[in-house]
C-alpha cells in the first residue's frame, strides 16, 4: 500500500461510554442501543479488553508528542510506543478488566474498576482469550521489571509502593 | 458526556504499515518517518501489542454486523464484542507478538509473524506489560475452552487440530 492511501483519515464511531460509578459502586461500560446485540455471549468470558478513546488527550499537541517522561521511572524518557501514555498519535487505550455481569437489555457491562474518566468514549470491546493475550515467557523493560507479573497483583503492589502509575 | 458529543467522528492517522515477509522471512512493522522517535526503548520489551486497522473490512456493511458465526465453533453465533471478528463497528485488531529486533533508523520492528495482510495499516503499538495484560485467573467461553492457556502454544495447537482460527 502506498503512503498516500495510508494517509487517508480512518474514522471511528464511539459505541458507548464509561460510567465511573453506579449506585452500587461499580463501573459500567454503557453501550449505545445500535450496538447492544454485539454483547451476545460476552458473559461467557471472565475478562474483557476495553478499548477507550483518551479524549482529554485528543488534540494536535498531545498527538504529536513522540516521547514520554515516565512518572514511575525518574529520568527514563521513552517513546510513546514503549509505554502506555495517553498522548500518542492515536489516543486509543486498552484496559483488561474482569466482567462482573452483562445486562443485555440495558446495554451494560459491569466491571469493578477502570483507569479512565467518567464519560470516556468506548470504541471497542474484545474478549480476553488466553491463546491470544496470555504470554508465558515475557520480559519487560528494566524500569518496570520490579512490577508483579500478574494483573491480579496490581492493586496491592501500587497501594504498598505508592507508585504513580500514570503512564 | 451526552450522546451528541460522542457521535462526533474520531479520526485515526496510520503510523505505518505491515510488511508480511522481508528477505529473511520475517514480518516487519514499518513505521513512517514522523513517528519513528516513538520507538525509543521498545527493544527493552519482549512483546508488543500491535494495533492494526482491518481495512479489508472497513465498509458500511461490515461495520454494521453485530453477530458472527464462528468458523471454529459450529452453530455458535456470538456478538462481535464476544469474539475477535474483523468486522465490527470499529475494525481495530490487536495482536500480541514477540519483538525480534527494532531498527530505529529504518523505523522497523521485526516480528516472527502476524495475522494481518501485507500493507495492513498500523495505528498503534504498546509494550506488553504483565501487570496490565497478563491475567492469572481467567475463564474463556465454552467454545474456546479447549484452547491452550498460553499464546506460545497456539501454533502447535492449531497445526495439530486443523482449526480454522478465522475470527
Amino acid at each position: 500500500m502506498d503512503q498516500e492511501k495510508r494517509e487517508k483519515n480512518l474514522s471511528l464511531l464511539p459505541i458507548g461510554s464509561i460510567v465511573m460509578q453506579n449506585e452500587e459502586g461499580y463501573c459500567l461500560l454503557q453501550i449505545d442501543q445500535p450496538f447492544r446485540k454485539g454483547l451476545q455471549g460476552l458473559e461467557n468470558f471472565s475478562h474483557v479488553i476495553v478499548f477507550w478513546w483518551a479524549d482529554r488527550m485528543d488534540n494536535k499537541d498531545h498527538r504529536s508528542i513522540m516521547t514520554a517522561e515516565l512518572p514511575y521511572a525518574e529520568g527514563v524518557d521513552v517513546g510513546v510506543f514503549a509505554c502506555r501514555a495517553e498522548y500518542r498519535p492515536n489516543p486509543i487505550e486498552i484496559t483488561t478488566v474482569p466482567i462482573l455481569a452483562v445486562n443485555h437489555e440495558k446495554g451494560e457491562v459491569i466491571i469493578p474498576w477502570i483507569d479512565a474518566f467518567d464519560g470516556t468514549p468506548l470504541i471497542d470491546m474484545k474478549p480476553y482469550i488466553p491463546i491470544c493475550d496470555r504470554i508465558r515467557d515475557v520480559a519487560a523493560a528494566p524500569w518496570v521489571a520490579d512490577w508483579p507479573m500478574w494483573m491480579e497483583e496490581a492493586a496491592a503492589y501500587f497501594s504498598e509502593n505508592e507508585t504513580d502509575f500514570g503512564n
